[in-house]
């Protein structure tokens, strides 16, 4: 980027989002959404942002899923006041989300026990509550199609009400983000979706009504419809990232997120340049580099316009991180055009964690936008 | 933890600090240096803690290095005024420099290239300038035994005098993290101020008078003395973590750093445990963990008295991670003391982004400690 540019006020680290990209990647998720009639509850951990949150409401989203308490406080803050925690109750937590319940958030909870649901019932705390089912991803919930326990957490939620409503089935197929094209996410995704179904149908042998609620966002991009599903919470999907890409669940046009980083050194004898984007922004979450290395995020360019960006060709991966270091490794012909002082900018591996890390977004125009 | 203790009142993760054991780490590595004439200037990117800063203030330093300028306005800002940041001169903060110059600030800045000593030299900045070494490490830095290249940097910096002050050669040998064994590091060490006093001889024959600055805590801490080395610059030490005990450069009594994660999930079927506590806290840096898979940190239990920790036996590990979630696997001893609900303490694999990404830090005994 030797010419001036809209970001040419960066200094340090700094995520660029291409604010139409973002939004038309919102638009089509709550078409599909809508076309199943299939509630969309978006999942703001990918960004944390208040203002791309509101980009949510502006196609009609007036519920969100969040993955802590801390995150509630926050987007409780600016005023939604519908929310999922996706992350199993957590006692310890029980003032804070009594605080939340008592201002008027309307909050949905997920258990996976006897245990916390006792918890969670003696906490008394008013929420829906989520029975959380291991669909295949083996990282928490209730096995899907052990009938019995999936009863059992039901009748015990039942036995709290009226402060605790069972919400039905909830589950987060994370396991799709290992999948290597969008033909086996879609596998993963269907046998997820089934696996759900035979606990909604064990639950409705025992006179259970239970909506079932799905997650991830490689699932919901590779899915074409969401019948008989009846809430997604996916979160990436409105950046997406390398991992994606790779995946074959996103196209190169939807990438709305690079994060911008000052170049600081040059080693032409070892083809790569350090800029300052580290472990600390990028995050060590990898995709796939050069030669089956990891590959923490891959170079793109402005076009001519800087009204959006592309691939670099040929490539240029960050290869290596250290703290603040990132060392980005390519041909020459993709490091000659950044020298000591210029911006380079990246697509990261894993769009979630370097928004985390970061926290400081502008648009392509350079306009910050609300963390 | 079932009975109670000072941190009872912990609900989300939070950095737990034996207080003792650090200032004895930081004592230790005082006493070193001294003994060797060495200037001993901590890296405060470890715990970026304020009120851990001042207790080296209290064994007599005056002096730190940082890793960001941000770091440096952080500390700057709590009276330290002799500031040495690590990480190669970006020339897109040079307005940032320029005020902590004009606050009163001693800043040393670290360049490579010809290049980054003209950009400095126009920024107008009045800095101590150290030559960048890459003694075997690779990620920055003039080669050590590029004779022709060091002698021009140092003549480019004389050049700009008296704004820019030559300081010396500065290298982190970080390839010291990749050993296995305290023996490996110390013959990296070795080898890497070999390499440093070569190119101090080579500056030396053009009439330079070169003093040699080296980073690293695993060298630093394997190292009997410092002789010949003018100045150190570890950041880890204070901490330590499960990396570092591995290597064998520290003792499991130094382990002064845990996480306490609140236990949300306990799975028997799979001998794990789910806790908060996941990437966006431990971050992915990893140590060994059982069967050669990557460990991001082994619990550890408080003593009776609350006075330490030490670390459970039979072992139990994180294994695996999602933003918040951290799965904990060990054998059915090491799990049954950790109903939902209760704390678990971890030792992460690396202390220095752990640290960075939570930034909450409490001692043993409760106490907040000012980040």
């Amino acid at each position: 980027m030797g010419r001036m540019t809209a970001l040419d006020g960066i200094t340090r680290p700094t995520l660029v989002v291409d604010r139409a990209r973002a939004q038309r990647n919102v638009a089509r998720m709550a078409a599909k959404a809508a076309a199943s009639g299939t509630r969309f509850r978006p999942h703001v951990k990918t960004h944390q942002s208040l203002e791309m949150a509101s980009w949510y409401r502006e196609v009609g989203v007036d519920a969100i899923t969040v993955s802590s308490v801390s995150m509630a406080e926050q987007f409780a803050g600016d005023g939604w006041d519908d929310i999922t925690i996706a992350f199993p109750f957590n006692p310890r937590e029980a003032a804070a989300l009594l605080a939340l319940a008592a201002a008027g958030v309307r909050l949905g909870l997920i258990v996976d026990s006897l245990d916390a649901v006792r918890q969670l019932d003696a906490s008394g705390i008013a929420a829906d509550a989520w029975i959380d089912v291991d669909a295949g991803y083996h990282r928490t919930g209730v096995a899907a199609d052990d009938a019995t326990g999936v009863v059992e957490l039901a009748t015990a939620i039942r036995s709290a009400a009226p402060r605790l409503r069972f919400a039905g089935l909830l589950t987060h197929a994370g396991h799709t983000y290992a999948a290597r094209s969008r033909d086996e996410v879609l596998r993963i995704h269907e046998a997820s979706v089934a696996a759900m179904r035979r606990a909604q149908a064990s639950l409705g042998t025992a006179g259970f009504d239970a909506p079932i609620s799905i997650g991830d966002t490689p699932g919901c991009n590779a899915a074409d419809a969401f019948d008989g599903i009846d809430e997604i919470r996916p979160g990436n999907f409105v950046l997406l990232d390398l991992q994606q890409l790779q995946t074959g669940t996103c196209a190169e046009d939807d990438l709305a997120l690079a994060v911008a980083c000052p170049v600081v050194g040059r080693y032409p004898d070892r083809d790569s340049l350090v800029v300052h984007g580290g472990s600390a922004q990028l995050s060590r979450d990898a995709a796939d580099g050069p030669g089956g290395q990891p590959a923490y995020g891959r170079v793109v360019e402005l076009d001519d316009a800087d009204t959006g960006w592309h691939l670099g060709d040929p490539p240029a991966y960050v290869t290596g991180l250290a703290q603040e270091h990132g060392t980005v490794t390519g041909p020459r012909a993709a490091l000659d055009r950044h020298p000591v002082g210029s911006l380079v900018l990246v697509v990261p591996a894993h769009a979630c964690l370097a928004s985390a890390s970061i926290r400081t977004f502008v648009t392509l125009d350079g306009e910050p936008l609300d963390a």
